[in-house]
């Protein structure tokens, strides 16, 4: 992918966990010009050896000095490690890709999904936010809708995987899940109630208004990232005993009143970093289980609303630690590099 | 429950299914007056032994000539089994309490919930038709709604359990979370696809609209129960891997604009059949798990839409096998002794 024969310091910090250890393997698949790799992690994970094409890495403890000589810094070890450590970073020189919610919606920090608005990427001043897992894969399929036919409203309700809570949740709901068919006790740590065989309408903790924080993320980051203020967005947050990936079904109302479902079909077709997966006669259309491991976003079950000429039903499923995490954040890593903007 | 001595014969059609055997111990725990008992089936599953109260009965094939003497026949046997017996159990004198599809979109058939539209039972000439799972438990939320602010529009999204597709189908998630545990092969047999860890946006078969069946009864049957046939409903019906109980994440616009939260709260609070759930400070909405084996609709997360003064997102969860199928069901018959309509 590369447009330069320059390589990169490159500085993973969170390199412990689930989004971290994809980061990782992302950046080895895409081969990703690395001249060094540094690992990082908070004090509790430092320590640990991590396997990185068959050489073994042990994990630093993050620092202000770990960033000395780093070009690029890919952050996803939690809000506070990114709120002391990304400064620190950017002051020594590093480019900041932060995984977490810590800069997302600060003015001057873009907010970026590459295939919507990389060119957001030509005025950051160090620090690079990555959006919310949920928001990602659901801009990617409205962006083409937007251009080529207005958007007006979305309304979300999502289906998400535990894994967007860490290794940790994906043991919980395993542990339920057997503890339930052992007749077991069933306790909930990640989670505030049981996940196993159950669904959750809480993710992030509730705002004044009744939204919780992941909603108020979809609401907001969308609106950025699609540099639409005025978009009308709700969304509603559900957890679902699913490992990985994200599902999403999703209402919009767009400009136009002319648009059939074969023209999205085809715009999604024809789209970046989309998988068309739309064919009911063949019971065809986009599910978690299948679409772990993969790096693009599917998009099925289009049909237009039965009262409204401009309303139309999308639902939109893609692994949230790939395209919802560390694939955005190599991407974006990627789309600096292209650009011309890491040297 | 009832208002008068006499005791009736009831029938129950299907009595081995998870519905059935739903029906029955909603029968004897209401305390409904029974005088006699007569359970029937499909021919595969005559001769069954099932016990009520303790007492084993053996379940017969169910014909045109089971239904002499009946004075409410329950059917929960499948579509093909009411199209061609109930009708042959009307022209022998019973009331017909309907749990398939088979006729509820048919003119002069009442599809009652009996919190919403018990009326609607007084002009019955036999049969009468219990609604589908999904829509039964969001029109209980969404009438008190109507009745005191209008409503314009509905847009849902369901997070189904597998116990709407029987008792075969618990089996098959079980099987197939415990063959991923022991990394045995997964089989689909009931579902076209994995259900296990996985969720499926497909229930029933697909219409060319690109709505599926499951759909369509939500939309068209919302309009025929609360009487509204120019409502906008749109449904997008997804299958979870959970046991017990659907979930609902709802958007509805009212009429009026000048109605908060707490007025909302308030009138589910003081509305038949419903449980309000609704305290993020304390962490408590609905949840399909502790909702399974209650026969109430629960509903929480009422939240005012960020863009429309006239717009509210609710989260609706309910037992499908009780108030979704058996305890509608027997609550019909009740209505209906209630009414004086059965004698």
């Amino acid at each position: 992918m590369t447009t330069t024969n320059k390589k990169f310091h490159v500085a993973v910090v969170g390199a412990t966990g689930a989004v971290g250890q994809t980061m990782i393997s992302t950046l080895i698949e895409r081969n990703f010009p690395i001249g060094k790799l540094t690992l990082l992690s908070s004090k509790r994970s430092a320590g640990k050896e991590v396997e990185v094409n068959g050489e073994m890495i042990t994990v630093k403890e993050a620092t202000p000095e770990s960033f000395e000589g780093v070009d690029i810094a890919l952050f996803s070890a939690g809000g506070s490690v990114s709120k002391e450590l990304a400064p620190e970073a950017v002051k020594r020189g590093a480019i900041v890709v932060d995984n977490t919610s810590a800069f997302r919606m600060t003015e001057n920090v873009p907010l970026v999904v590459p295939e919507v608005n990389p060119e957001d990427l030509d005025t950051h001043e160090g620090i690079i936010a990555n959006p919310n897992c949920s928001t990602i894969q659901m801009v990617v399929a409205l962006e083409p809708i937007r251009k080529q036919y207005g958007l007006k409203k979305v309304i979300v309700s999502t289906y998400q995987a535990v894994s967007g809570s860490g290794a940790k949740a994906i043991q919980e709901l395993e542990k339920q899940t057997k503890a339930y068919f052992d007749e077991g006790e069933i306790k909930a740590e990640v989670y505030p109630h049981q996940i196993a065989f159950n669904a959750i309408p809480q993710i992030d903790v509730f705002q004044d208004n009744g939204f919780t924080y992941e909603e108020m993320k979809m609401i907001n980051e969308t609106k950025k990232i699609m540099h639409m203020p005025g978009l009308e967005v709700a969304a509603t947050c559900v957890r679902i005993p699913v490992q990985n990936s994200h599902s999403e079904s999703v209402y919009i109302e767009i400009e136009n009143e002319e648009v059939s479902v074969s023209e999205l079909q085809q715009l999604m077709k024809t789209a970046e970093g989309i998988t068309l997966q739309d064919d009911p006669a063949q019971l065809e259309y986009p599910m978690p289980f299948p679409a772990a491991g993969k790096k693009d976003v599917f998009v099925g079950r289009i049909r237009k609303d039965l009262d409204r000429k401009n309303g139309f039903h999308l639902w939109i499923v893609s692994d949230n630690l790939l395209k919802g995490a560390a694939w955005n954040s190599v991407q974006i890593a990627e789309t600096l590099v292209k650009r011309g903007l890491l040297n």
